[in-house]
C-alpha cells in the first residue's frame, strides 16, 4: 500500500489531485499539474522565495513551470480538454517519491500511449526530471514540444489578486536546452530555472532529429520533429535544474544552474532516479508507520508522512508553510501548525529537519524582535504569520464565512505563537539531549519569548494578578478576549522555562550565558522577577472545578451544541446562525482548552481532560483541518475510542477525500502532524513525561491487527511494534519506560510487554 | 437568410468556426475565437504587417489578441473546455456584420447567462468592439478579466514552425484601460492594441467596483469585481483601437491610438455600431445575391460575397490573400486568385475596391521590377506569391501529399501571374471606363508586364518560333513543362495588349506616354517588334483539332480517369496511384486548358469549350477550392448543368461545410470570388464582349424561382433580375445588351426581356 491512484480524469478534480501528486525536496516543489490540460494551477515553489510586489502581503512565489510539455500528432496537441482520451491513470508512487502517468489519446484515428515518470531529487535539490516514454499506434511524426511557462502568478484561486512576482530578466536558447532568469519584484531574488530535453529511440539511437527554438512572449521552447514507427517507443527524457540568488551569487546564477544540468546529464536520469528513490526509501525506515489490517488507514498516514517529509528542509533558515510547499493556501506562510502540529513528528522520526525547523525561527528572532519594538513589547515577539523575515505578514483584511470583507485580527492578537515555539524548543531538547543546541540557539528564544511575555502581561492591582487582555487564542471564532487560558497557561509556562534555562545556561556554558546577558540587556534580578510573576498569572480557573472556561466570560456567551453532520462527518452551522456573530456564541472553530492539555499533557488529570473533552467537542466546528486529530487524542486519552477513530480517518484522509474543501489550495499539512500524533500519542498512547521519560498507553481499533514505528530518543532510534496483546521495543540503547502505568527497563535489542 | 449558426459546441470544429466567424473590415481581422476556451487559433491581422524573422518566408503577422476575456463565478473561470454548458448558440450576423454569441454556463450550481456581440468596425477601421451582456441567475460577486494576450504566434497547425514575429515594447495601465506596444522582429513595424472596457447595471449604473491591473509576462490585464443580483444583467462594453507605424509616425503611434480609444468611447459603443451595421447593410445593396429557392444556395453566396468584402482593402497597398485575412494559409500571401479568381466580384459590385487591388500590384511594381531583374529578364515580374513589397515570396520547400519535404518551384516557374494581372487590368479598364487609371498605373504595369515576356520568350529558329519552356501553369501537377497553352496564349494576349495601350495612352495622355517612354527606356521600334513576337509564339494547337493539349506532351502521359469521388463529392485518388509522380499522368490538380477559356471566353467558340470541358473535367482532381467554380461555368456553358450546380455547391459551401478540410487555416477568398463567378458568369450567363459590351445567357436550376443582383458597369449599376421566364434590367443609363443571341436596348429604369 504504497500509492494514491487517480483512475479518472475529471477535470473539475484536477487541482485537488495538483496537491495530492505535488513531488517536492524541501528546497523545490512542483505542483502534480497535468502537461496535457489547461485546467490547471501551475505552482512552481522554491521554499524561502516571497516576495510582495501587489499583493496584500509578503508571499511564497509561484516561479515559471519547467514541466510545460507538448507532444503534436498531425500536428494536432494532445489534450486532455479536447482530445479523444482512451487510457488514463495517474499513481503517486510514495514508496519511491515519483509520480507515474499514463494516457492513451486518439487523434486524427491514430493512437499514441504517453507514459511518465516525474521526480523532484531528494539527492541533489536542484534536479528535477521527467521521462516519457512514448508509443504510437502508428507509422508517421509526432512534434514534442519543451518549454518553460514564465506566464505563471499567484492567485490562481483568487483571480482579482492575480499576481506575478517576477519579471523576466532572460530567457535562452541553450542550444540545446532553455533557460529562464527571472527577478522578484520587490526583493530582487534572482531564480534560475534549465531544462534540456532528449529523445531515444528503444535501441539507444537519438531520436530527436529535427529541432526549433523559439520565445514566445520571452517563454522559451525547443521543439523537435520524431520520426515514428508503429509499436516503437521513444523515451523522451527532460532534464531540470535551478537554483536562486539565496544558493549563489547572482553573477554566478546562470553558470551554475546550466552546470548542474550538464552534471545531471552526465550522472544520467537513470541514476539521479535511482539515487532519490533510495534516499526516499530510506527514509521510509525512520519515519513509516505500519498499520495491519486498515488499508484505508495505512495508506492514509503514509500519505501524510510522505508530503511531511516533501516539505523538510535543509536548510535552516526556511520553515513549512500550513499547506507545505504545496501550494498557495496561506501564501506559504508559517504558522503554530510547525511548532505544535507538524514538529513532534519530525523530531521523533528525523529529528534533523526538526533542528531545521526551530532554526528557522531562531534566523527570524531578528525580525521577531521588530514586531515586539513595533507594538511596544520586549524581547522577541514571533509573528503569527511567518514568511521570510520574521516580520508579521498577516493580512488585515480577508472574508468572512459569506463572503464579506472582515478584518483579520490574528496578527494582532494570536500571541501564544511565541510560547507554542518555546513549547518545541523544550520538547526538542527534553528528546534529542541536544545541549549544544540549546546553548548556541534554544536559550536564546526562550529567553527573548520570556521577555516578550513579561511585557505582555497587564498588572491588575485589584487582584494583584497579572493578565493578559485582548488575545485571540487556538479558536478563532472568538476575538478581544481577556485571559485565554490557553494562553495564559503557556505564557507562565514559558516565563518559568525562560529562567529554568537561564539557569541552565549559566552552568551549561558560562561564556555564551554572559554573552546572552550582553546580547539581550538581561540581568539577574529581572530574570528572577519573571518567576514571580508567572506565578500571578491569572489562570481563569476555579478551585475544585473540573471544566475549565475557555477564556473570562465564555461560559455566558449564547450556548449552542451542535445536532448536525455534513457527508463529510463534519458539523454543519447551527440552523439560523448569524455567521457574522460566531463570537456570541460558545461554538469554537477548534479546540482551545484540550488544545491545551495536549500541548502539556503533564499538567492535567484524566478527570480534567475527560470533563472537557466532553464539554468541549459538542461545541466545535471543526472549521480548521488542526482539530480532528487533536480530538482523536483526546478522544483516546479519555476513552472516546469511537469518535477517536473518526476523527482519526478525518485527519489522515482530510486531503485524499478533500473533506475540508480546500486541498486545491495545498496540501494540510498540520493536520498531516496531527495524523502522525493521532498515531503516536493516540492509539500508542505514547506521552513524554515531565522528567523526559516515555509512557506508552497503547489501543487499537478492533480490526487494526497491529501498529509499528520508529522514534528517535536521545540520538538513537527505537523501534514500537503494538498489537493487541503486547508491545515490543527494538532499541540500541538502553532506557526505562512506562506501559500502562508500569515501568519496563528496556535493553538494546528486543523487550516485548504483555498487555493483556 | 442572413445568418450561419453554429448551436452545439465541439472542441473539434473550432478552428473552423473561427474562420467562419472571422470578422474584418479590410485592415483589422479577428478571427472568431471562443474567448472562454483553450482550443483556439487566436488570431489577429492587420492587412499589410508581414514580418520574416525565424520563418521561412516572409508572412503576415499574428499579432496580440486583444480579445482575450475571462469571467469568473467563486473564482472559477467560465470556461467552455470544463464547465458545464448548459446553452450554446453562435451566430454571424452578415446583414449587419456582427457575431453574436450566446452561453450559458453552470459552476458550482450556479447558472449564468453571457451573450456577446462582437463587431470590427467598418465606420472606423481601427476600432473594435464585444459587448457582454452578463446575466446571474444568483446574488453575488464575479469577476470579470480584460487582457491583450501577447503570446499569440504565427504556427498554431504547424507547431514546429511556430514563430512569434514581434518583441513587446511596452505594456501598461491607461487607468483604467490597457495597451500593448509591439515591434516585429525584421521590419520594425509597430503595432499598438488598447482596449478598455466600461460596466453598467441596466439602471444605466457603473458596475465596476474595484479594479485591478497587473502584467503577466508582459500581457497586461484588467480586471473587476462585480456585484451581482439574480437575473439583472450586467453590461459590459469592451472598446478596442489599433494602429501600425504603416498608419501614423512611430512616435505619435501610442497617442493616437489612445485618442482613438477615448474617442471611440465618446461616440459611444450603440452608435459605432450602429453606423458600422449601416455602412455594412449599405454594402449588401451593391454586393447582395438573391437566390430564391434554394436556401442553401442563397445562404452560401452571401457567406461568401460576405467575407470577400471583409477582405476588401480601403488601402492601396494591400491585397487580399489566398485565405483571407482569416487565418495563415499561405502565410498571407497573394496569389493569382486575388486577379483572376476575386477580382470580377469587386470590378462589378464594388469597384472602389478592385482598383485598389490594382494599386496594389502597382505598389508592388518595385519589387516585381527588382524580381525580373534578379532573374535575368526585363520589365517587371510579378511574384507568384506576393507580400508586401511584391518580392518573390514562394517557400522553396514544402510537403508532398504524403508528408514528404518536396521543392516547391511555383515561384520559379508560375509566370502565368504576370498575364493574369494584365487581363484584370484590361478587365478594369473595359468594365469601367476609367481612362485616368489606365493612364496614371495601368499602361505602366501592361507595358511592365509586356517587357518581361519579351525578355522570357525563348527563340526556337527551327521553327521560327517563340517558345516559353520550362514554367508551370495554373495545373501545379505538372512542373518544368514547355509551352503550356494558358502561358503562351496569355503571353501573347498580354504583349499584344500592351502594344494596344502603348498606342492608346500616346493618343490620351502624350505627356504620359513621354514619361513612360523615359521611365521604361522604351522605343517604338522594340514595342512594335512585340506584335510580330507575339504572334510568333506557338500554340500548342493543331488545326482542326477542338481539343486542346495542356503543354506539349501531355497527351503522351498515362491516361488516367477519376472513377471514385468522396463523401464531399470530390475525386479520390485512383488506387495505386503514385503520388509523388503526378506530374507523370494526365490527372490535373485544376482547370488549365478550361481556365484559359474562362479567362478570354471570347476567343474559343462553344463547341472547342464543350470538347476541352468534357475531356479535362474527367481528369480534374480539384485539389485547388480554385477549380470547382470554374467547372461550374464552364459546366454551365457547356450544358452539362447537373455537374455544374453540384460544383457551384462545392464552391459555395467550401467553408461552411470545409470540405477542402482547411477552413482551419482561413477563408477561401478565391473559391469565394469563384461562386461569384459562378452564378454571374455561370447562371446568368453573363460575358463581357471584346468590344465591352454585356451578353446574358441564362439558365437557372428547377427550384430557383428567381436569382438577381446588382453590376456597376460604366460607373453606374444596373440591377439584374433573372426568372425562368424574364430577365429584367433596372439601370441608371441607357445601354445595349445581348440575350441569348439578340441584342436589346436598355433604357434608364427598368426592362424587361422575355427568356421563354
Amino acid at each position: 500500500m504504497w500509492t494514491v491512484r487517480r483512475e479518472k480524469y475529471l477535470p473539475e478534480e484536477n487541482l485537488v489531485y495538483e496537491t495530492i501528486f505535488t513531488l517536492a525536496n524541501g528546497y523545490l516543489s512542483l505542483r502534480g499539474t497535468e502537461e496535457f490540460s489547461s485546467r490547471a494551477m501551475r505552482g512552481t515553489y522554491v521554499a524561502g522565495i516571497f516576495d510582495k510586489h501587489h499583493a496584500q502581503v509578503t508571499e511564497l512565489v509561484n516561479l515559471p513551470d519547467p514541466l510545460r510539455f507538448a507532444i503534436y500528432v498531425d500536428n494536432e496537441p494532445l489534450s486532455l480538454d479536447y482530445s479523444n482520451l482512451k487510457k488514463y491513470e495517474r499513481t503517486l508512487d510514495m514508496e519511491n517519491g515519483l509520480l507515474n502517468s499514463l494516457y492513451e489519446f486518439e487523434v486524427n484515428e491514430k493512437t499514441i500511449l504517453v507514459e511518465s515518470q516525474r521526480f523532484v531529487s531528494r539527492a541533489n535539490l536542484h534536479r528535477f526530471g521527467v521521462r516519457y516514454k512514448i508509443t504510437p499506434k502508428f507509422n508517421g511524426k509526432i512534434v514534442v514540444e519543451s518549454c518553460i511557462d514564465a506566464n505563471t502568478y499567484n492567485g490562481y484561486l483568487d483571480p482579482i489578486n492575480k499576481v506575478q512576482h517576477y519579471e523576466i530578466l532572460d530567457s535562452k536558447d541553450l542550444e540545446p536546452g532553455i533557460i529562464v532568469l527571472v527577478k522578484t519584484h520587490d526583493k530582487g531574488h534572482n531564480i534560475a530555472i534549465a531544462t534540456y530535453i532528449s529523445g531515444k529511440y528503444e535501441d539507444g539511437e537519438n531520436a530527436l532529429k529535427f529541432r526549433k527554438f523559439r520565445k514566445i512572449g520571452d517563454n522559451p521552447q525547443e521543439s523537435y520533429t520524431i520520426f515514428v514507427k508503429e509499436n516503437q517507443s521513444i523515451i523522451i527524457e527532460k532534464f531540470g535544474s535551478i537554483y536562486t540568488s539565496l544558493d549563489v551569487e547572482i553573477e554566478n546564477l546562470v553558470e551554475r544552474t546550466v552546470c548542474e544540468l550538464e552534471s545531471f546529464l552526465k550522472d544520467t536520469f537513470d541514476k539521479e532516479l535511482d539515487i532519490h528513490a533510495k534516499i526516499v526509501q530510506k527514509t521510509w525506515d525512520d519515519m513509516d508507520i505500519v498499520i495491519e489490517g486498515d488499508e484505508t488507514a495505512q495508506v492514509g498516514i503514509r500519505f501524510n508522512l510522505f508530503h511531511l517529509y516533501q516539505c523538510a528542509p535543509d536548510n535552516p533558515k526556511v520553515s513549512i508553510g500550513a499547506r507545505g510547499l504545496h501550494g498557495e493556501g496561506y501564501k506559504g506562510h508559517v504558522f503554530w501548525d510547525t511548532e505544535i502540529f507538524m514538529f513532534p513528528f519530525f523530531l521523533y522520526t528525523l529529528p534533523e529537519y526538526a533542528k531545521n525547523l526551530l532554526l528557522y525561527r531562531y534566523n527570524t528572532l531578528p525580525g521577531a524582535r521588530r514586531n515586539a519594538q513595533m507594538n511596544g513589547f520586549k524581547g522577541a515577539q514571533f509573528p503569527w504569520e511567518s514568511a521570510d523575515e520574521g516580520l508579521e505578514v498577516t493580512p488585515k483584511w480577508g472574508e468572512d464565512y459569506l463572503g464579506n470583507p472582515v478584518r483579520i485580527w490574528t496578527g494582532d492578537e494570536e500571541f501564544h505563537i511565541n510560547s507554542d515555539i518555546a513549547v518545541a524548543l523544550v520538547h526538542y531538547h527534553t528528546v534529542t539531549k541536544d545541549d549544544q543546541f540549546m546553548v548556541d540557539y534554544g536559550v536564546e528564544m526562550l529567553l527573548e519569548t520570556g521577555k516578550f511575555w513579561e511585557s505582555r502581561l497587564e498588572y491588575n492591582e485589584k487582584e494583584d494578578r497579572y493578565e493578559i487582555k485582548r488575545v485571540i487564542g487556538p479558536d478563532e471564532f472568538h476575538e478581544h478576549v481577556d485571559n485565554n487560558v490557553y494562553t495564559n497557561y503557556l505564557a507562565k509556562w514559558n516565563l518559568l522555562k525562560a529562567v529554568e534555562y537561564y539557569n541552565w545556561i549559566r552552568e551549561k556554558s558560562p561564556v555564551k550565558f554572559e554573552k546572552l546577558k550582553t546580547l539581550l540587556g538581561l540581568t539577574d534580578e529581572e530574570v528572577n522577577s519573571w518567576v514571580e510573576k508567572a506565578e500571578k498569572i491569572y489562570i481563569p480557573r476555579k478551585p475544585g472545578e473540573k471544566l475549565i472556561e475557555q477564556f473570562e466570560g465564555y461560559f455566558k456567551l449564547e450556548d449552542i451544541e451542535i445536532t448536525e453532520w455534513d457527508e463529510n462527518g463534519l458539523p454543519k452551522w447551527p440552523k439560523g446562525l448569524d455567521l457574522t456573530k460566531l463570537g456570541e456564541t460558545q461554538l469554537i472553530k477548534q479546540p482551545d482548552v484540550v488544545m491545551l492539555m495536549l500541548v502539556l499533557p503533564e499538567e492535567f488529570t484524566f478527570e480534567e481532560m475527560k470533563v472537557n473533552y466532553e464539554y468541549y467537542e459538542k461545541r466545535t466546528m471543526h472549521k480548521s483541518s488542526l482539530s480532528p486529530s487533536m480530538y482523536s487524542i483526546m478522544g483516546l486519552k479519555v476513552g472516546d475510542t469511537h469518535n477517536a477513530y473518526r476523527y482519526f480517518l478525518k485527519t489522515v484522509l482530510v486531503d485524499l477525500e478533500d473533506n475540508q474543501g480546500n486541498t486545491n489550495n495545498g496540501f494540510h499539512a498540520a493536520s498531516a502532524g496531527g495524523a502522525w500524533q493521532s498515531v503516536v500519542y493516540g492509539f500508542a498512547g505514547m506521552e513524554l513525561e515531565k522528567d523526559g521519560s516515555l509512557k506508552f498507553n497503547p489501543w487499537l481499533p478492533e480490526h487494526w491487527k497491529s501498529l509499528s514505528f520508529k522514534i528517535h530518543y536521545a540520538g538513537k532510534p527505537i523501534k514500537v511494534s503494538i498489537t493487541k496483546e503486547k508491545i515490543a521495543f527494538e532499541s540500541e540503547t538502553e532506557l526505562e519506560v512506562e506501559v500502562k502505568g508500569r515501568k519496563y527497563k528496556i535493553n538494546c535489542g528486543k523487550t516485548e510487554v504483555q498487555l493483556v
